[in-house]
């Protein structure tokens, strides 16, 4: 079957052979196959009675797959020759005729788009079930008090429900990126060829219709050399698993002693070896650990892409194992950030206590003063002396005299005092997107939504 | 003006600065400024006369940012603070008015987003200039035959044409993952504060209407704690620089004398302090060299917001250089790929006599058996075996007698010889997208079309 | 000059030239050049007066670039090209001699050498530093108890000085990264022309005993395609990176009011544009945030070599800016890691309040079992189950009674209780490397001997 | 065994569980388990009948991992589990004595650097066969021309042995590379407990030395929180990947019709499914595929432990897979480097007509004129205009006359045609290191002496 004399070095083979994880592109394999004998016999190129051979031969190999007793043999080098392979066993000498028209060139860009079509849409649905449990969570909490961090020092106070939705909003743009990595996989790349097209009248458009394509890829070289769909997702996965390391990192924050925000359920922690004492928040660890593991398979990729001169290269096959990577490894954060967060059990004492922090309002006090006709930027100033003076003095700033506030500004009077009774500093984010519950009550009607907008 | 008793280090201050760089957003930070100053004054925050004593106040500091007599003072940390100081010295304490409702965390975000728009759509314009060159250079070399590679083998002939227009279709897609980046801007942050929305009445969607953005961030949170949009042109960048550095590369392969399929102009070339001989193509080798650093700087965001807790960090200041950087660097890499192009003198002679080479037949030879009736797979076979015997006996396939193929197939007659004359095997890819003289006709027609659909 | 008729285009020109980077390199450059013109009149290359006027004419350019009066004309593409035409203009036509039995690639690489073994001596000073101030901060703190952490939970006591010193020895490993740099520039590549030699008798080991360098690179393909001592460099500078992005990260932590572990000095933090209260750990987060920078400057420049073919390739004119980068990123971090930590002011009461917490002497308590024949695994067992009842009813360890003691195992008597009475916990890890105080204090004396071992 | 009540959920299981990669280091672990037990008895911890219960166990624990029947359980976590598991199960409740003075965090800290250990030798190895390889092919080529390049332009003659043992002196700074990550793991982690040293008199030293450490890790904390000499394996193993990259880079073009240096052996080479007078480079592009991929195992690992609090976290745990992949890929990279090198057949008459282009004499006429007092930047600008005459008179050097020669300079005379006449040129790089026969070896010498210094 080749102009070579020497069998492959077993070194050579084992640098060279896909078949350890290309095999996960069996189904799509089959699945294209048969569009394409359809094809095929569409054209007149097979006889109708050899498409129907090669059809059922197709139809018991999809069987052997999906059941697992699927026999691979040593000297199958890739799951597109395992498949031709025992084709050929089933149906004799006909599935010899199955790559005409074709090559495991534009096959393999074929089955690749496939897959990564099939994933963009499997992780919308994860990130769906996710959206769902962080709105549930939020409506839960919606009028929990918490601090909010900038610098992680205690900021301004906003709602649990408020801080639980900008997660809902990342995740809602991941969605949105997974939906350009399938409109990248619109145009269908069986029919290129090796490279250059190929001898026979097909109809690329019929096959793909039949696989899902939008069109057909407009340039045969550019179809077989093209695997940007693979850096779609990848690109998309490489945020999307950014965003879970913030969450994770969070959660782990916040299951710290000395945070005590929330306690995670014991089904998403594990305990300690040595100590018997701990219970560790492993899973929020690991949603934080993997995201540079999925930055990693994307700047794999985009270096293996580098350079690389027209049509295929062997290179290429080095897209496959770290788009698997990725995809494993997202699909299992998103399904545990699902499951943890419904584990999650709120500390309402501890979040309330720590909102409570009188120097959060510091800028409701500047921006008190700044309706009495005070510039900003002196309010500012005014206020950041007082602070000062507090901490200096060991008070908290409701403990300050009127005569002390005099030595800062002529402008503080009882409503000073008013502004720092807590609740009203959360209340009076008052500009839209803000903390305040009627703001986070429309959020949370738009969330919900977004969400009825994305069921299927 | 703040709470300190003590100056910053010179080695906090050196490390902790950003005016270094950010005075690159100034422009972008004047217009919202003023923007915001407008709504302030519609929401009745600000006084009418305020509101034109600050506008007045930052037209002026516009003039002197562009005409680069602004006088930047050693104690601006950022521009934003720059452009305030420098306010209040034309206006007066009103310009302390002009940080009312508004927080570093939202500005910054809101002068990165339109900072990624402008840069997006900088970049489409590049790209579309990119594509017309290559679709003039295709038009020119239509019917040009050369080589093309897979595993930089000789695989089957193509037409230059075919070949060029295959990068068009790359930048084609960059021209919508830049349009997706202009999408991912959509929302306006500025309103969301420091972290949790202002006390004030603000009217958000009149800010967001006067800076061009579809509405609002959804999540004040969110809205200050999101770099996507500088991911998502960064990813569309790594991927773009990508795609160049294939084509650079092909060009280095292609100005080598082993090669020489083409010339670069001298204004694109450059040559050796030591060897007087030496044209080297530099520009072309420097679109390969640029890629992996555009790659670096959307794998170091990704790791600069890796874990990161809400909501605004210092880490996030991070985002400007690496921005900037890929940014500069992309566009001079467009703006140098289509001028070097636009210098490419091509051989005609050394493409076809490379095209001409016998073995490139091959496929045509097996699609001639399979025409008659032999599995391809078999068919491959026999053209293998023939292809072997050929080298052995140091002679071209058409030196082959009757004998001799009939050795290897009793299906071989003088249409065998009739494949072998040159040039039907690239009009015989008449696949759709295949490099046949008509299906490259129809394709030029598109990438016409798309130019069309892409000019003002 | 040149076999060109047509000058370079501007873009080309701004892709192409280096000297807005280069220039860094001048006092390297002129330092070889003064070693080589020496080895020129030495090898009877040159005579003996031009080789003085060319040294006159080199020192006069060194001390204009020193004195910031060097001018810098248009057409200067690079820092050598500047450098031999300010020669030139000074010391006339003999300075066209520089240039002989060389080749900028030779050159270039032997700058790029001098220049990291510069920096990798700067950065070890550095280190030693920071080590120092470590040391100190250890010792002031050696018997201050403060929780370990693992999984962010805590997990046994430790002293701080024991938990400082952990960074100390990272950084030590660092300094011998930084040496293991310096090897790798051993070899000088001056001599290896523009990649197979020179035409001339040359003095290599006599430029390279001037220079500073062991012995001579043995291959001169390999001498001029050899950037692995900047990627030495680079390597160790990520690794550096990330240990200060830990230490920075836990200064975050422990600043923040959750923790209140410490307070950094106001020359060291800053404050909020909005929030009159904040004071952040800007320094701190920095440290954290700048690390993804440098390791993308390492991961850029293998990206660059991959896949280069011998020998000089342009693309590797992208050494320098990520080295620059990652060398002024690094120096700024370990000078405000050091000058930040001298600021430090930590809280005894807070840290011992945190390390009190009973549930860290769970391992000592297992461990009274293991001494009474307890197998470890079952104690473990026995301890969890305790502290499981413990938390259910809501009391301390040290508020059970003997009868809930007898219901877990008949081998906890009293001195149960005398585990529990804090202090011993830290005491009893006596192990080699443990934070037992005879133990951190045989530590602080390694520690010492090694910067005595530094110290010039 | 815990202090928990839930079961552990299926999803976290997956996100959790180390058994599917950890098993890798089954033997390390029962060897530092035999070794702990042994020191636990010399310390008095355990009584010597106990330990040689243990020993005998972990014997027949070892035999089982070593013969494939140890039988995994659905429960075990991770390799440690696994062990501990077992030996319970074969020696009865002594087992549960094992992990008496030690935690998993300094178990897997040490399994870790004996790992890195024995795969540091293990590359050391691997690069020698190959370094012998390329000695052995360069002494076999040592005096046969080619051309070497620089921008992929003919550049200078040189003979190829000499290039390849470029790739010779590169690799041996490999080996230094993994020297230095030998001796990071010079320091024994285990005895430094969860984090804060264990509650037994231990014998760090004596397990070290049975271990074969040079010493014990100075701080606990830092022990269990440090994986750097991982990522100094995974710094060694990029760069190695990266030459590997460009060996593999080069045979690639070597390999084209185009250069025709050089045919691979069809044990190293694989055909198309689709073009039967295929013969591809597979081997070679993969070398190339693969440097990214180990580059990428480096960056993900620095990614997770940027910004990592101390001691121990879940994180960590993602240092396996990378560190495998990379021990993975490089290992077979580097077996197939040398394996496909062996296979190699150079072609002698394209290298030596490619190394036959005159022009490549260009920097020796302009030395010529170097050696008759003209200074070097303008004999180059003489031979410059030369080249530029012949290009456009169609003519080759040697085609000159001496009146056209004239023209240029009135210093060429008839030593000009014999400096063309070819051989001399590369006989004429006499510099140390350069391409001169004696110099070549020389080199081969001392390539050789390096070898033999390797040998065990």
């Amino acid at each position: 079957m080749s102009r070579f004399r020497e069998p492959p070095d077993p070194v050579f083979s084992a640098l060279n052979a896909s078949i350890g994880f290309d095999r996960r592109l069996a189904a799509h394999d089959v699945r294209q196959s048969k569009a394409h004998v359809a094809m095929l016999a569409e054209a007149g190129v097979l006889e109708q009675a050899e498409a129907d051979e090669l059809q059922r031969g197709l139809d018991e190999v999809a069987v052997e797959l999906r059941e697992g007793h699927f026999a691979f043999h040593p000297g199958d080098e890739d799951i597109h020759m395992a498949i031709e392979r025992r084709l050929t066993e089933i149906a004799g000498p006909v599935g010899g005729k199955l790559h005409t028209a074709r090559s495991r060139n534009d096959q393999v860009a074929t089955d690749m788009a496939l897959f990564v079509r099939e994933e963009s849409e499997g992780a919308r649905r994860r990130l769906c079930e996710l959206m769902g449990a962080l709105a549930d969570l939020a409506e839960r909490h919606a009028d929990w008090p918490m601090p909010g961090y900038t610098h992680l020092q205690r900021a301004q106070p906003v709602y649990l429900g408020h801080h639980l939705l900008a997660y809902f909003w990342m995740f809602r743009r991941d969605v949105d990126r997974f939906a350009t990595a399938v409109c990248a996989t619109a145009e269908l790349p069986l029919g290129a060829g090796a490279l250059a097209g190929v001898n026979w009248p097909t109809r690329r458009d019929s096959v793909a219709r039949e696989l899902g394509f939008d069109g057909v890829a407009e340039n045969s070289l550019d179809a077989v050399s093209n695997r940007d769909f693979v850096l779609d997702y990848l690109s998309a996965a490489a945020i999307c698993a950014m965003h879970l390391s913030r969450l994770g990192a969070e959660i782990v924050l916040w299951s710290s002693e000395e945070f005590g925000f929330l306690e995670l359920g014991d089904s998403f922690t594990s305990g300690s070896s040595i100590m018997p004492q701990k219970k560790n928040p492993d899973a929020a660890e690991l949603l934080r650990a993997k995201a540079p593991r999925v930055a990693g398979d994307l700047s794999t990729l985009l270096g293996v892409m580098h350079g690389l001169p027209l049509a295929y290269n062997k290179d290429m096959q080095e897209d496959k194992e770290h788009l698997f990577d990725a995809v494993d490894t997202l699909n299992l954060c998103l399904e545990a950030a699902t499951g943890m967060l419904r584990t999650a059990d709120f500390r309402r004492e501890r979040l309330a206590a720590a909102a409570g922090d009188e120097f959060l309002a510091a800028t409701d006090i500047a921006d008190l003063l700044v309706r009495r006709g005070v510039p900003f930027r002196e309010s500012h100033a005014v206020v950041a002396g007082l602070v000062r003076h507090a901490l200096e003095e060991g008070k908290r700033l409701s403990d300050l005299t009127p005569e002390e506030l005099a030595r800062f500004s002529d402008r503080l009077d009882d409503e000073y005092y008013a502004v720092l009774s807590s609740g009203s500093w959360l209340e009076s984010k008052v500009s839209e997107g803000g903390t305040a519950s009627a703001r986070v009550q429309e959020q949370l009607g738009r969330a919900r939504a977004v969400l009825a907008g994305m069921e299927p």
